[in-house]
């Protein structure tokens, strides 16, 4: 579990910066699962944060300088700037937000990294069709909620799994079919009751019992999305594997994953999509906002506690 | 594990037998892994045996009587007849067999069923394309070691586990590039020196450990096909799932499996195939052969402490 000695917070000048690159004021950081395995020693995708470097976090603000061609002082952008209050950036992987379509907030959540996994996690990968079944565990997450409204947007069933009323009935609010409390209920004995064809895609944000359950239920030729495995998370040396692994065999089905990051090309797809799905309001977005960078360690452990309800960000 | 106690070795008469059925003299016994399976209560993907019931076997001979007209008394004849010396049948799923293309030995294993998980397994859901590594477990196996030629033949570079030196030699003589001994080796250390690239397709019969290691060293893009789990039949109510399977995502891999009962349609397909690749010389297999029926359930506890050496059969 993320303990708060795991940060410090550090006071030093603003950097200089020099041709080619732009300052940005950092205004939101976003609390993601991802930042967690960031801390961990050794490469899985992306190196591990070295000790003593700035947090890697996706986060957002506005251009207070500029000395590249292709951004402007003023302008607001977005991109894997750290957790600081203010960044220097090449221009890579920086970008340019157009707060006609969404809110600085939402471009971190979901048009930002979470929303992009949802989209490219249960469509590229799950490949629903209209009149299946999705379940969805993680479900009030950002990542979670998005794949279940784009999956009733798609046509399809849908059952999530959440913890605690408020979260469950925020979700039969936005759409949802069904929604299991996994604190209160078994998780194997209510897909069975509300998934009495089986899934047909399953998308994984928690691991764990859940997925052990998901795998129990599974309809010919499903689709197991891993995205994430928030319940694993803090002790990644003794991860606890599907036991039920070989219902994949007996199902016909596939276990695959999402890696956001293959799709860094389509994303202005996605954003398209999912604003028009937001202004339509066929979409619904939560944010869960905390004050001050100095709470960046408590907000991330708010995270795996569960205790966060929206889209979690620090604002600075 | 197995014991002489859950089965019975019961005389009764030859049954009487009607128009549309025929009567055979079952000279072969074949042991497989997925017997164990067959032994459980609840369905899979067939239902479990009774109690009382005969036992689950693909068994093979010859028709003595025959009251169906697309069958002829003399033709030997290869199916799901059970362990017992005489079966009756309706000629549904029974197979005629060529003696011109192999042996009734080579029917019920590279020709039958095993053989067809390998070939169906290998191609259809590893997929493996020429210059790729395939890794196979259970290598000497009459599955595993189909597998690791077929994908020989394929133009792949081939890494097989089995246990002992006699069956890595054994492999190594059959054309598999390398062979790591489970039972002296650490199998992910070999893995990482004999696949420096990563496994492109893994084949697992053997599930725990081994799965586990090559989780750990697939290529991006990798298949792993699940076709057994040699090392979990006996206690499948604790299964030791895969903790490696979130490197499944890192690999942008998938997991799939092979339900060789899916192939059916196409069996004949394979068996021309592997018929002329064993003329060729370009296959070899090996037989185990027990005498006589009392040694069924021996000869099945056999395949689980990895005592037999080549495709076990019951000779009756």
């Amino acid at each position: 579990m993320v303990k708060d000695s795991d940060f410090k917070i550090v006071d030093s000048e603003v950097p200089q910066f020099y041709k080619g690159q732009v300052l940005i004021k950092i205004h939101y950081i976003s609390i993601d699962p991802a930042i967690r395995g960031w801390m961990n020693a050794g490469t899985t995708y992306i190196p591990g944060v070295p000790i003593g470097g700035i947090m890697r976090a996706f986060s957002a603000g506005q251009i207070i300088e500029s000395k590249h061609p292709d951004f402007k002082k003023g302008q607001f952008v977005e991109g894997l700037l750290g957790a600081t209050s203010f960044a220097i950036s090449d221009g890579k992987g920086l970008k340019i937000l157009d707060l006609s379509k969404g809110s600085i907030p939402q471009y971190l959540g979901i048009l930002g990294m979470p929303g992009m996994t949802a989209y490219f996690g249960l469509l590229e990968r799950g490949k629903p069709k209209s009149g299946e079944t999705v379940f969805v565990s993680g479900a009030a997450g950002v990542v979670g909620s998005t794949v279940g409204q784009i999956a009733k947007i798609k046509g399809c069933k849908v059952v999530g799994s959440a913890g605690g009323k408020d979260k469950c009935d925020y979700l039969l609010a936005n759409g949802f079919d069904f929604v299991i409390d996994y604190k209160t209920q078994n998780i194997d004995e209510e897909l069975k009751k509300h998934c009495p064809e089986g899934i047909n895609v399953y998308f994984d944000n928690v691991g764990g019992e859940t997925l052990d359950a998901a795998l129990l239920n599974l309809a010919r030729g499903a689709r197991v999305v891993i995205c994430g495995a928030m319940s694993q998370y803090n002790d990644m040396q003794n991860v606890s594997g599907p036991k039920n692994y070989m219902k994949i065999v007996v199902a016909r089905g596939e276990m695959n994953g999402i890696i956001v990051f293959d799709f860094l090309d389509r994303y202005s797809e996605a954003i398209n999509d999912i604003s028009t799905w937001l202004l339509e309001g066929k979409i619904r977005t939560k944010e869960h906002i905390i004050e001050g960078i100095e709470n960046f360690p408590s907000a991330l452990r708010m995270l795996f506690e569960g205790k966060n309800f929206g889209k979690l960000l620090v604002k600075i």
